[in-house]
């Protein structure tokens, strides 16, 4: 119950199934005074979009954003931000052989399980169309982080077993390529991969790594308000994720001590560390340096092929689930962990700035 | 701030340093009428106890709990159990060096970061010490479970390469092993693996995996209280850890969608999976399966050997951590991990119950 | 900061200015189940509209909802509800110069001082149309109290020195007076009071009382989250209130424990008061007995008659506010009260329902 | 359910009896670097004490509180501040006999209800004696504010009809009069009155005032976080409290709108208002200006004369509750009012600091 708010200080509420008439999200607790307007959050729900390639399905969304308050005049007033977006290409008729049974790795049953029944159009409310709202919502949260200089920035690093080279990095691509990856060869790979899922009645996973930079030190709680934390919830709720790594993440469990641990060193005057295995943060407080951390999304659990699965009259059925489907939901779910990250680190920012006295009396001393 | 606290409805706020009188513990949101006393809750502590063997530091820690509050007659009242831990055997005067430099993969740097000084004794908050104080809550939420017939059980999966064989799997082994692994063969060779690690001044990482049999379906809440999330967040709030993985986790990115639904299916006239790829949480929601989840932990930060780093006077200087320390955290972070667990499960199981009015009618109407 | 969501359990948050696009509220943590459609939840916005005498403003508002969300087939799902309503006949010209000075017992100037700016359209955020969002939250959970067999009801006993008779007490004439009153004969005492206070451009205050029946016992928290404090806070929370008391009041304060204490008595077999000094709460807790709490409205703060204040400039000057303004907030206020109430009650509701051992297993008992 | 804790940013979690073996307090989000030891804590405790006089029952109560973590050489550390306070004359033998019935005006009867079952000692957590627990956390905030020169002033202002002077008003008094009011004569007529009520084995009720001086402009938040509600529940959290007025409070009901509304007013080139009826707060917001409010007690319940009442076996009775008892509460809870204040403001004042972008800018321009 009450679960669709998140974050302490920096909040959003979402709301919205995929086929009522709307959408949205509230944001409370953004500051007063940042420049915002509908065209600045649009860029990232058009990010979001479905595009015309291999990728993706054809389904139409147009996802216009409206902010319906909290804006005066061009600025945040500090009140909540409202938004808004109509569902406009929502075809209900197509989902009604879907209230009659249980989608293999949908939440069709858990949703009966909790609640009696479901809406059963397109998934209702664990659809993938929710998180158009976390990425409005988000988008408001990367925007007041550029104000400070933080720059959030996720990619696609792998699609089933095609990854990106490090070294060929083009952050530019990211925002070109279908597949949402820093490297446009292997994007051309991914797009070849998943032609043949396509093909093949099939669908693909994949990981989506994200990487923050000019993050103060010191943001994050020594116990269990933990950067990373909070981090990996906001990352575990979304939907396909399965799982969560920050620094070398995994890897670090077959690692030895003394290949792990970063030295600390100096450089220009300032402490940093030598390497980065620990992405950015130590006892779950930002140490300054990059903080970056992957996502390990499951293949798409809508596929054309044939499966079994049981019926709301406990029958034992094959059903072949219509409508076209995203052979992979990574590229489009890049921007969805951009701003998850967005919200959780400006969350840490805000709750930060009472840790020491010194900072609060010399605040409020500036201020009054 | 105030990041001490875990948990919505049944909540644990844990307080303490390493190196002061004390640490503890107070549960909030206990149901009134559960029996308990010291010695449940101690069986719990007693498994993060350091032994005397290869796996773990020759420290002595008693760990005695004492309940000041919330128990009367053998039986919780509902109102907060408050725990306590004295510290017995710490000696300050091991750590005054480390007050001047900062260890390399530890909390140190951020602490100073933060707060602008930091208790160095012991690592003050950031020391391991502090899950004492959760597991001595967590015990609660455990033996709560217990009532309703839910079985929270967590190992070690893996110390460094060393991983057991599930053909093996001797539950009982965990209690009795100094690896805490299921497996008294994984656990001998893990021993030799660390015998080697601390011949070599350096230090192991390691798996630990959870299972919780026997939960209702319908816990967890669909979007940012997805069962799985919170445990995310439960799991990364404990010092070490570096990756968590839900079902099949991060191996679910490389399989195709075909390979990795699970079917529905009947049996004795109730609904199943086929498989549990998806470890027994569908759309954050717990599907009756068994929930099953990785928690991957990096090798312990305090080794023997000369690290290089910094001092608080912007030097850089060679360190060699003195004291004995564990060669792996994963054998005495199993328990930790089984209680963050139960925690997260409590908290689910309480937030379920308003879901439905059916529900709600039903325990009015008998309550009153 | 993050301050426009009210409960744990049963949570709105709302959104909106008097003079934006639209104003909303979305409520989450509705249990599954409850019948629901836009015209009950527009019973509850229509006793809050201005009528056409004495004591309210010609202003026309029209406040349609709209549901957004959360509703499928006519039951709630447990998604949140979004509800939202336009702003339809609001001219933001009338407001332009209320931004150059500071309206006496109006927040411009607290609201400048927080954040900088404000958009000074009616008041922005601080106008009483923010409460409409509250109203159409607060109804989903009168709504969802019904069906439990609670009844919430608000109404004015005073107006200014105007009180109503106990004696009259007239259910219907709440729903059909201008002034909200009980009693039609106080009622007409109103009337000539306000039209007094309306040609001597200047405004009156006055009380709403509200009873609530039928809950049962056990309700609210023993320390923090007393029922009596979560209401306290509801109603303080509604502009222009100055003051809350439950049961006896501020009457308490004056007298002595023999007068004040209610006796125990045995009724039917089952335990009751033998008066209700204490207003249905014990301890912070329902005690199955009416709860009655009162809040106290200062006069409306908008006057005809010419006032001084400062302007952004810094200079003492004269004001006359033009626009017509309700010269009595108090019969509008009454379903805003009982909304906020509503709300309280619901929330305390969902959270007792984890208080014991028994009851848990007898709910999942029952549902697994 | 989980109702221990008080506040968001700055929050306190108490636990404890009044017959167990201690209470205590969690104190999280102390920001760093405030000079803390037990000795300034005890003073706040010390006032909290029964003396030997007319009002205060002659039990004699050491309450050494006890810092137990989150302080290190002198200094908070960031971390939380756990505080105990052992019980070292409590006689449970007193107190067998209540367990067999229902004392009128106290929480017996409803604690049963929630929690099938309660702790009867001495009211368990329903106790007077809980307050201790939040009068050390409380300390704490308090001693917070003075560091940024913000003083929290309780006093009685009434016992019963006994009330204190304006023009009479002596600080020092509300330390050194038994009555803690700032005026010795009225402290003189309220002992009169006490000791009829004592021989007549009645009890009084009384009003404290608190006032809040040097308070920034810009606390609070505009909706549901207002300062004023978080004030009332803060205060109506506290047992025996019936009613919570801020600035003029219920008299402002009977007022007309010119004469309850503050001019704003220039005064050495700073905004003022010419009068304080609203009592510092506008809109939910802290203007500048002293805020002030008034809690109404309600007569101790426990009375020496006998009383009618009912029996767990559900017989009609008579009773006469042993043991001495305090006459009046209210000399003691003044300290409580203080520290419940203090505990909302410091709340108010962190969660202030993230209003304005510009703020956080320069936050962490000059941090980093």
């Amino acid at each position: 119950m009450s679960g669709s708010t998140f974050g302490r200080f920096f909040q959003i509420t979402t709301w919205g199934e995929s086929h009522g008439p709307a959408l949205g999200c509230v944001v409370d607790g953004v500051p007063a005074g940042i420049s915002l307007n509908e065209d600045m959050i649009q860029w990232y729900l058009d990010r979001r979009k479905p595009g015309q390639n291999a990728m993706a399905t054809p389904r139409k969304e147009d996802d216009r954003v409206e902010i319906l308050s909290g804006v005066f005049e061009g600025k945040t007033t500090g009140s909540p931000v409202s938004l808004m977006i109509r569902n406009t290409s929502q075809h209900s008729a197509d989902y009604t052989e879907i209230a009659t049974y249980y989608r293999p790795g949908h939440a069709d049953y858990t949703f009966d399980q909790k609640y009696g029944f479901r809406d059963y159009r397109g998934g209702g409310r664990s659809s993938g169309r929710e998180t158009a709202a976390r990425v409005a919502g988000g988008a408001i949260a990367a925007i007041f982080l550029k104000e400070l200089g933080i720059d959030v920035c996720a990619y696609t690093e792998a699609i089933g077993p095609v990854q990106i080279k490090a070294a060929n990095f083009d952050r530019e691509a990211i925002y070109n390529t279908p597949s949402c990856m820093p490297d446009k060869e292997a994007s051309k790979q991914a797009e070849e991969l998943l032609r043949a899922c396509r093909a093949n009645k099939d669908s693909a996973g994949g990981i989506v790594a994200c990487r923050i930079n000019h993050l103060p030190a010191g943001l994050g709680d020594p116990v269990f308000e933990k950067l990373d934390a909070n981090l990996a919830k906001a990352i575990l709720s979304i939907g396909a994720v399965k799982a969560f790594e920050v620094g070398d993440g995994y890897v670090a469990a077959f690692k030895r001590g003394s290949e792990n641990n970063d030295a600390f060193a100096m450089r220009d005057g300032k402490v940093i560390k030598a390497t980065n295995h620990a992405g950015g943060i130590l006892g779950g407080i930002s140490d300054g340096d990059e903080v970056c951390f992957r996502a390990y999304f499951k293949p798409t659990p809508s596929i054309a092929r044939t499966q079994h699965t049981v019926n709301k009259d406990g029958d034992e059925i094959d059903i072949e689930i219509k409508g076209r489907h995203d052979p992979v939901i990574v590229p489009r779910a890049v921007v969805v962990v951009e701003c998850m990250a967005a919200l959780t680190i400006a969350d840490a920012l805000l709750s930060n700035m009472g840790s020491q006295l010194s900072g609060i009396l010399s605040f409020y001393h500036r201020e009054n």
